[in-house]
């Protein structure tokens, strides 16, 4: 028998001692559990970039895995805490919005409240609920403790998820990840593209660069400097220079918008 | 039953092998070791930085836990290394200072010179007894030989501690730690505070600037660009921006002192 | 009974879920994984590089450890993927090169293609064979499925190998890693090194500088600023200098041609 998965997401970097405050807590309640990082480097207080990156890989887990969350910018006022159940995954952080992503494509779900101090630490401080709620009861879950065992159940809160649309014979998205790589990941999936489109047909149209027809892997941008727009292993459209960092290379940030018409013009280099 | 839990903390990045190395060496020692990393980020060579991290999370982790800390300027020289048995935990590493902050909170210990090279790798490398001396003298102290065992008792070396000290009628502090969030967390503990005077009715003087009343939480500092001082999860003062870098909008630095009076004036922005 | 461990080497970085993805992939296929990292910072697709790392370190883990390393800019490509069984150790990842230094140093080996799309996911990404092939290849070696099922054999792709060459009176070598200290380390071995003549009677020319005898010891650079020539931890001659960054005070970069003689001239600060 293994013990229970718990992995974690935060944004309190490598350089502190708050990670390993909460691995310690959970162990010391649930000696079997697993840990793993899913990374620690969301940019802080960036609830939306957490949200994308849970919802990026949280199934890429064994189901009953735990997914306990942590990028929590109203530590210690009236926010409340969350545990999730989706599916076959279960999820702990603060109700901010940050499983809204995983919320969107989940079948099944139920949410509770945090309120049952019982489960939390003995002392509770007003500005790490990581350590002191969330890390417990990631444990309590993970030693087998119901979800609705924590609180009354509660609608999550949702953010603001901004998809691609469509506008007469355009599909308008925008960028909302730049990756270790400096590829340029946006928030137009497959299936929307697909809908719109051969991917063979279009053109994509961002940072003053045109870009097509979308590619299927790196190495289809043969030189050096071209970038291209592929599909990339999380299904969505992104921008990539093949052995370069195109961010940088085409001057590409978060948040910039994307336009996908059909085809017209070749691609350009930056 | 579970595994010994072994942390480590040192100053050996994340970009090179060196940590992969002693946990290779722990693994092969003592199978059922669970590793969690707590830094490897600690800034190069600084003991009292690393001395001031191991003592803020190694209480967080279950009683039994084995702490390997190596930040180990003085390798190769004629400097000690140590185990340490300090209430329920127990430390590995360089008799540099590195542990001096957990001694002064321990109730009861007792510490080693590390002399019995049978429990070091074969071959101790003049540059990396992380390697070959502490990371096997952990995984022996997970397999269950006592601290004793590795060596003649010996006196720890203490490193320089700065104690908030009050001189009249003020509290002087300094700076000890810039957290990833620029909070700058100080030798002023939660306890010293209030043996001198009821937080609410005092001001903080940090780099310029007079805060106060002190804060319970960061929401507490609404306006964004206005500094807060508040107590931390660590029980210590601490200077915080909410939603912002208190360290890099204030120019706070670690060693920059603090000064706590009775409160007269309101607090400034930075 | 402990489960089989699994290092990971990629150039992932740590920001993104790439490394997670990964992890949670094996964790479904072989739940008992112990999961190691050995480092996700190599340069973006430096081949070289993470050869370099993984050479450095795999020995340290206990016969039967499979080291999963993936720093791929072929993904997607016509490169093969790989299976290496080399003395008491597991490799795989993509056939370009990345295993070459490790199979120098192997006694007896045995190499397969990865062909058999059986233990791959069921959907392939053509982007991230890290997740969808490596992953689950590594996992199902560790749960015992022997190397020669995932594909024929096959030779591997051997990366060009810069030795310390001997010219006449002069060794040749190169600077080939810098480290997170600034240590600069070169190719040049200590078996070169002792075949040329005894580190005490030998200089070393780097940057402009030369430097002797070969030191024992970090600490052996007494004076800040002294850059010294000593043989690391990993049995190669380095440059470094005593609390102090060589790298950057002395101007050092990887590619950096190290030129050893016998001594005459006395160190140069730098």
């Amino acid at each position: 028998m293994t013990g229970p998965i718990i992995t974690l997401l935060t944004d309190f970097g490598l350089e502190d001692t708050y990670v390993a405050s909460m691995k310690g807590v959970i162990l010391g309640l649930c000696p079997t559990a697993r840990l793993i990082d899913i990374s620690h480097l969301v940019a802080p207080q960036d609830v939306r970039a957490g949200a994308f990156l849970l919802a990026e890989c949280y199934r890429d887990f064994p189901p009953g895995t735990i997914h306990l969350a942590v990028v929590d910018p109203g530590v210690g006022t009236d926010r409340h805490g969350l545990v999730l159940q989706a599916d076959h995954y279960c999820f702990v952080g603060p109700d901010n919005g940050l499983f809204s992503w995983v919320l969107r494509g989940a079948v099944a779900w139920e949410a509770y409240s945090l309120e049952r101090s019982e489960f939390w630490r003995a002392s509770v401080s007003k500005t790490f609920h990581g350590r002191d709620i969330f890390a417990p009861v990631a444990a309590h879950l993970g030693k087998g403790v119901p979800a609705r065992t924590f609180g009354p159940p509660r609608r999550p809160l949702l953010a603001p998820w901004t998809d691609a649309i469509q506008t007469g014979t355009e599909l308008l998205g925008e960028i909302i990840h730049i990756d270790h790589f400096g590829n340029a990941v946006t928030n137009v999936t497959r299936a929307t593209l697909e809908r719109f489109g051969s991917p063979s047909s279009l053109a994509v149209s961002v940072g003053g660069l045109t870009l097509g027809p979308i590619a299927d892997t790196y190495g289809d941008a043969e030189e050096s400097g071209r970038a291209v727009a592929l599909i990339g292993s999380g299904h969505r459209l992104e921008i990539a220079v093949n052995r370069g960092h195109a961010a940088r290379m085409c001057g590409l940030r978060r948040g910039d918008p994307v336009r996908i018409a059909r085809r017209e013009a070749t691609s350009d280099a930056c």
